[in-house]
């Protein structure tokens, strides 16, 4: 007998041999069907795999992750199945899972291809995974293995039996299909339910442009019908609402390539509503206490030698800037805290001055390689809305839960619901890797899990994970889309304190060593204005739009009255634009509505005569007429509730 | 006869070899009286120089630049001269004018100088001053010069007699002192009546480190008694309202050698004047129809190529920023109009879109050398409030006339009320030097000239001075010392469009050029800072204060009734803070006072039991005690006044 362990701390005894499958069976039927493959002792297997000594053992379904790559790397053999069966005479390179699918790397010959055979080939592995035919897995000799490809002379499969040892390698066969496979797969193609080619693109053997390039065909498959549908969906509207496309549709941002790649250039639109963030946050910010500060975008050279950032990322960074005389040599900064550090120095300070928040929209740079670069979410130049507080180590668990309020008081207030959190520590093992004093850390490492556990955040605790300098808390937050967005971080750090020698005087008089707490709530405000284009689709909600209203005279008749319309709208202090064009009035509500403009205040004859104006609100349709204070009211109770309320 | 050519174009026909004080005389004998020297066709000389031959004559006196530095000048004489009859065997140097007074650098040989000395000196000039000595002029022969000094055994003079010609030397002798020097000079030395040593110093001679180090006396003379009351009184103010110490004092901003020179770092009060002030201009520019932009603070290398920036200054600037592969080199901005350019390429543009005015608080960043910086008036970085006005040649009057009425009102509203501007325009006669259409320039100019002229702003028009782009008009504003300073600047220019090749579509449906006009009405927000606190002597008004009221508790019993009392006045944005501190409510009061805290809350018994508060403004003393709402009205309107009245 030996002894099964699962995740959740049960143990049961079962006879030496047995397989995750039949441990599945033994639990329920129903557990069984779902069963892909498992992990024992931290190896992912076939759930055919006999089990011979006591062992974890974490039975994989579709619902984790390692069951669903195993699961399309399964779907991978599928393909090749029926691509060998269409296209006889196809040699195979190599086809993973990846994040969403997975591809398989073919030589076709002569053959033509395209996507207008995804069809076919989709039909074929239908056919083939209703056959339900098991992946069997075989050990096979070297010498066996390269006499199979020879005789299928297929020289990528023989490239990479080279690499392999005698002893080491198997094969995997599921109906017609053999492969050079180290598995593990699930346990038979009709569990495959529903497939979708996604896109065919060329891709060198080994990644290298000298050698051949082959034909990769992506593709996708799920055990449910349903989920394609979904998955279709989805990406249809992650398209939709990809914020390089909004960000061009709505003239938020742009690039060019004489300023420079990765460093954006925010046009008016976009201003306005990066300008609305900040200063949503910076009220939120003066409200908890913190003060604001602006510090330049370069320091001298010294100033990163100091705080250790030159000697870890000097090399691979932004290189120095030289004086005309080279008698000075200066950084772009590439994070804010030396500059804050250097702040708390300027005059004395005691035990009664802390907490210190300093808080400042800072830009920093930050080299990454052009081919990394992506719309906001990845550039070169970005600003962080950053703040870092001094505080005495008793504080350390009351600003934390400070800033988790604030840090979920911003998510709310911008639409964001659900969110969770990482919490990352020491490796307990490896306490030498870590600097700051054994009780200072225990205490902050119990801080933040008691300021996660009493604001009811979910979390999950990553040991190791912690900065050499201290622990942190990462926020997560799902998206409309259900996507999953990394943003804001709150990080201890016992480190930069010692570096620029910071001290306060305690009540005892004597001098003390204050611990930092770095934190950015939108993490970066590129970064967070993507995420929000993408969570909205652009329809931002009132305050924060860059047009909140459009004024549409119905003809050029109305013109002046439009105009005083506008200019009373701007006296409150809401913003947006006449439209003056000789248009249609069809016209010019369709392109309000393509601008994702919240309200239209349409000014004709009526209206003049009246003293009124009639209201659209963009998904809503008419709002009928009224008077101008009316409107005004209802828009400004819309903008109230959006910024006060949460 | 010879033909004398007054200033205002005035003509009189005198004797030939009449003197400049014969012709003041038979103007007017009060002006004879204050006649210190001539300018004799753009050659300043004695007033009693023989005029030989037709000239443009300018009589010299106090209110003329060039009178004072010659009546420092003669001073000057006039204090060696007390300085030989107080310590025989002095030997002197050189003994110059400069801006404001003169100095004298002498070799005492081994006698002790020290300020405790000062005054027997000051009395001794006054004594010669009364004797009303000549300053006689005569040519004197190289040979004589140097038997004069070798006899004096005065080394300095001889070593500068080595550099003169024979027959170009002259002597210049009043009283019992004769010095070595070529004029002008003042009549006589009565016109001296009152002087004051200021300090003394070590000077090297020639400024050459390597030779004698020599004591230079620092001294300042007037006509009137009461003119050095005024000076001194204006230089004791200068230095209580100097912003380098008021910005310490006030905690403002600070200079960090770490972070490096001349990169101010601004303090959390700095930070919140500064962003006051960015508010009130975004507010404003919102208003006047211009579009917020940002971005970044680096761009490529090829931009500045291309915007004609890098040839011109490029060597003597920040050099370039390499990356870790030296594939690219960007370069720290200088300005931001070469990214607004790129932003206006973003897409295509219509005559109709134009103007296109692009805003934005953009840091730049400019080398200068070490020795050149002084506090926040001359840095290495600063936040222009720039904007590109992007416009059809036939809109330049108008936007001009836009600008202009912008930049006043916000002089106004931050408390300057007497400016003027300099109109800087073509060298007509050198038509070359500039690039653009002359009919072009022509309009401009006009344009400029008209705006000034309706707008009321009186103004200095100067050939010659404007840049080779486009004619410009520099902003000067007199401060509450009456000390000039130029602030803000509006440049038309005719090449950024050219060298960025930007268009327009017109409504003949062919491309056209753009013409831009930059502008900045504070310049640097640095400098303007700078300059409102020297001219407010850090008393701010309510709006811009950044701490615009204490809540002061007499005692500890009060604190949970100040902080309610606080954090209601926070809800209605009025900032400052709760003083906690175990004082005296005396000593509270005072440490407000001092750090200029407009208004004092002041909270005890009395005011508790009634729930009301006692209120102390600044200056003014007790208002006496009220409710809340009853103060928060009071300040409020005088925020309101100051911010939209204007």
């Amino acid at each position: 007998m030996i002894k099964i362990t699962f995740p959740d701390g049960n143990i049961r005894e079962y006879n030496s041999g047995v397989t995750p499958m039949e441990v599945a069976l033994s639990i329920s039927e129903g557990l069984a069907r779902n069963v892909l493959a498992a992990k024992v002792d931290d190896q992912v297997v076939d759930a055919s795999t006999a089990i011979q000594a006591d062992a974890h053992v974490q039975l994989l379904t579709w619902n984790d992750t390692e069951g669903k790559k195993t699961f399309w790397h399964s779907s991978a053999h599928l393909m090749a199945e029926a691509l060998e069966a269409l296209y006889p005479g196809t040699k195979f390179g190599i086809g993973p899972a990846i994040e969403n699918g997975f591809y398989y790397d073919i030589d076709l010959g002569d053959k033509e291809f395209g996507s207008d055979q995804f069809k076919q080939i989709e039909d074929k592995m239908l056919e083939l995974a209703r056959q339900k035919s098991e992946y069997l897995r075989k050990p096979v000799a070297k010498a066996d293995a390269i006499a199979y490809f020879q005789e299928k002379d297929d020289e990528y499969k023989l490239e990479l039996l080279e690499g392999l040892e005698d002893g080491s390698i198997t094969f995997y066969t599921q109906g017609n299909f053999t492969d050079l496979c180290r598995g593990p797969h699930i346990p038979q193609t009709g569990f495959i339910k529903s497939v979708k080619l996604l896109s065919v693109a060329g891709a060198y053997w080994r990644g290298d442009e000298k050698r051949k390039q082959m034909t990769r065909i992506y593709a996708i498959t799920f055990p449910k019908a349903k989920e394609l549908e979904e998955y279709l969906f989805l990406l249809e509207e992650a398209k939709r609402r990809d914020h390089r496309k909004l960000g061009k549709e709505l003239e938020l941002f742009a690039f060019s390539e004489k300023v420079g790649l990765g460093l954006p250039l925010w046009l008016p639109k976009g201003t306005i509503l990066r300008e609305r963030l900040e200063n949503f946050l910076r009220r939120a910010q003066v409200r908890a206490g913190y003060s604001p500060v602006v510090t330049p975008h370069i320091g001298s050279k010294e100033l990163y030698v100091t705080s250790g950032h030159y000697a870890k990322y000097g090399k691979d960074s932004f290189q120095p800037i030289h004086t005309p005389d080279e008698g000075e040599e200066f950084l772009l900064k590439p994070m804010n805290c030396p500059h804050h550090c250097e702040i708390y120095k300027v005059k004395p300070r005691s035990y009664k001055d802390l907490p210190l928040r300093l808080a400042e929209f800072g830009t920093v740079y930050r080299y990454e390689q052009s081919g990394e670069l992506h719309g906001l979410t990845r550039v070169r130049g970005f600003t962080q809305d950053d703040a870092h507080i001094f505080c005495r180590p008793d504080q350390v668990e009351d600003e934390f839960m400070k800033v988790i309020d604030l840090v979920l008081y911003v998510f709310k207030a911008l639409g964001f619901h659900e969110f969770s959190a990482q919490v990352s520590l020491r490796d307990k093992t490896d306490r030498e890797k870590y600097i700051g004093r054994d009780e200072d850390w225990e205490k902050a490492e119990a801080a933040i899990i008691k300021s996660a556990q009493e604001k009811g955040l979910p979390y999950v605790v990553e040991y190791g994970e912690a900065a050499f300098y201290g622990p942190k808390l990462d926020f997560m937050v799902r998206d409309a889309l259900g996507r999953k967005w990394q943003l804001g971080t709150i990080q201890v750090d016992y480190q930069l304190p010692q570096r620029f020698e910071l001290e306060y005087t305690g009540s005892d008089n004597q001098k003390h060593r204050p611990v930092m707490i770095h934190r950015a709530p939108f993490g970066s405000l590129e970064r967070f204005v993507a995420i929000l284009i993408e969570n909205t689709a652009g329809n931002f909600p009132l305050w924060l739009s860059p047009d909140q209203l459009a004024v549409l005279p119905i003809s050029e008749k109305y013109e002046d009255y439009a105009n005083e319309i506008y200019l009373r709208l701007q006296e409150r202090d809401l913003r947006g634009y006449v439209d003056h064009r000789d248009e249609k009035i069809g016209r010019k509500i369709r392109d309000a509505e393509v601008s994702k403009v919240p309200f239209m205040i349409i000014v004709g004859d009526k209206e003049q005569a009246e003293g009124l104006v009639s209201i659209r609100k963009k998904g809503q349709g008419d709002l009928g007429s009224m008077t101008l204070d009316a409107f005004m009211a209802i828009a400004q109770e819309e903008i109230q509730q959006l910024t006060h309320d949460k």
